[in-house]
């Protein structure tokens, strides 16, 4: 049986997380079932999206993908299930998939409106139990993406920050500062060319392949392992030591 | 073969509890092994015991559910393991089964007295590994409840705070501070009627169906997905906001 | 299919881990992955040793156990993967392994240098996804540990502290600071007699069974269930209470 993936901010110590498991176990006997974080701060979509983005599809064909960061529960917010290249994600529809279906192939979205897939007393405040663990064990278990509900042409999308390149220069932001410290930018890493230069704040780098190209506390520019261009500090948090924040702006020059 | 499903207060960094994942897998090759959480704060039984109350009949039948939150190891305190309603649950026998135990409509518990499915060097504290895990492994591979020991007719339980109802009035107590910070109360969902008005300190609140029912930063009382009372801020931590605190007493008028 | 273990650095909330568990996934479909941590602080391969000490050979023959703390990815640092007794382990070349090697009857190590059994687009960053989780995947399909590279005959081993005995006395320092705060020294259980007194600082303690055997609240010296001398405090934190760090030397005299 395929693997279901969960992704939450609902902590563990509550138990909550477990109920949602033991609901996917119950309609699909025997199935594994891989924990990917439950520490997302509340309510953070983005920090969500970008997680999935680096994981959907590493996994094979037929996993299905639960993700539930869902600020919006009791709300009109709609409840979706998609395919995406052969992966499922099952999650609220409020562009917690945005980057993951920027990059699937084929793509098709439902809404979750098949009360026959939902809890028999669903709650108005617990939706990952109630109507994304029933929608992912179905799925799991052979049921068709489009019995769930009917199509969902539009799904919500964040409007993510996107680098611009002009020329032979390019104009990013900071989108991630990852648990390591380091700040990953939305520029793309196959922009850049052996010559640039990478400005941010009053900092100059040129570009290395990885940070022990660097000594021990160094500021380096590399493209990452999701090929963006990424500011680190060799065995240091570059955010805490070089004063990095979301939204800070970058420049790429001599591309 | 069923779900095993493993709550501590081990943390995780330690390896302890991947060492109780080891001897279960070691007795059932293959068996699938969810973590429920490792961070119940130390010897923290009542956490333990309200998180096992969200998830223990979500898992099928069959399901072996460990919890190992145990400042008692190597005292005289008994170790159990119970049958309730064809789950199983292993644990030391310090009220950690309460509220589970009050839901089951059929128990059975046993002590875990039978030499052959401890380890056979068991150390004098860490029982998770040498009792707990043992037992776990035997059950989910078949070895009927019975053969671990003899009947335990009175399992310890915790004297948890009851709601009292007198008349068209209810007062209970602040029972549960969760991960987003809200309040959860002893009070049943079903005794609440359409006009209740809720009365915590000075605040004053009628009951609405959920969280999306008042504007953001505002306060909420609610039924909850476990069916209690509970107070919540829209989009914050009531707890901290409202100063709520454990034990806190509450009131709702107007039954 | 045998288990797979996991042990990072990468916190779980930037789905890096996930990227690996489902590179194995994808190579090894339905197999089970069990999480040990990904808290483990960032580089500490120390602390990573320990862990793994006390799990890997837990599990049954067949598992594949994967350590990724490699402050050194993308160095000259090799990659390994070895068998002992039984079990696999995948990690960089660093020492993680120290403890385990060190106990193991039956070891062979190889240099993952067969770029067959490496992702196609090998990242500088990220070889947890791209190297470590491939080889565990194939590993646990049944590919020979042969296969993925030449032997390496001598992985990196971390100069540990090891206590010393002379006579009726052994000294020894603290190793370990466990999640209770409980101090772990390098003095095998088994040196100690009945009779003998342990000292750290102006601290004199007789050795005994278990937490239970002191009052709450006072010092205990005991053998714990890794079979080695640990100072606790029974319903405290030791390190804390007592003021204990890492590396303070203690002596047992009596034995």
């Amino acid at each position: 049986m395929s693997h279901v993936t969960i992704l939450t901010d609902f902590g563990t110590r509550d138990g909550y997380t477990a109920a949602m498991k033991g609901v996917i176990a119950s309609i699909a006997a025997g199935v594994v079932i891989d924990d990917v974080a439950h520490d997302i701060p509340p309510g953070d979509v983005r920090m969500a999206a970008w997680a999935l983005s680096r994981y959907w599809n590493r996994y094979p064909s037929g996993t299905v993908h639960v993700v539930v960061v869902d600020p919006g529960v009791g709300t009109e917010r709609r409840a979706l299930a998609a395919s995406l290249d052969g992966r499922y994600l099952v999650a609220p529809d409020n562009g917690v998939g945005t980057l993951a279906f920027a990059r699937a192939e084929h793509l098709s979205v439902v809404s979750l409106q098949n009360e026959r897939y939902v809890a028999a007393e669903c709650s108005a405040t617990f939706h990952g139990r109630d109507v994304f663990a029933p929608a992912a064990g179905h799925l799991v278990r052979g049921v068709p993406l489009e019995e769930l509900g009917p199509p969902l042409g539009d799904p919500v999308r964040l409007a993510l920050p996107s680098a611009v390149r002009r020329g032979n220069e390019a104009t990013g932001e900071v989108v991630l500062i990852d648990r390591f410290g380091n700040a990953v930018t939305d520029v793309p890493g196959e922009w850049l060319t052996p010559g640039a230069r990478v400005e941010l704040g009053s900092m100059r780098l040129s570009v290395r392949r990885t940070y022990a190209d660097v000594a021990s506390g160094e500021a380096v520019a590399l493209i990452n392992s999701d090929s963006l261009l990424e500011i680190a500090v060799r065995d240091d948090r570059a955010a805490d030591r070089l004063g990095i924040e979301l939204g800070d702006a970058i420049r790429v020059v001599g591309l």
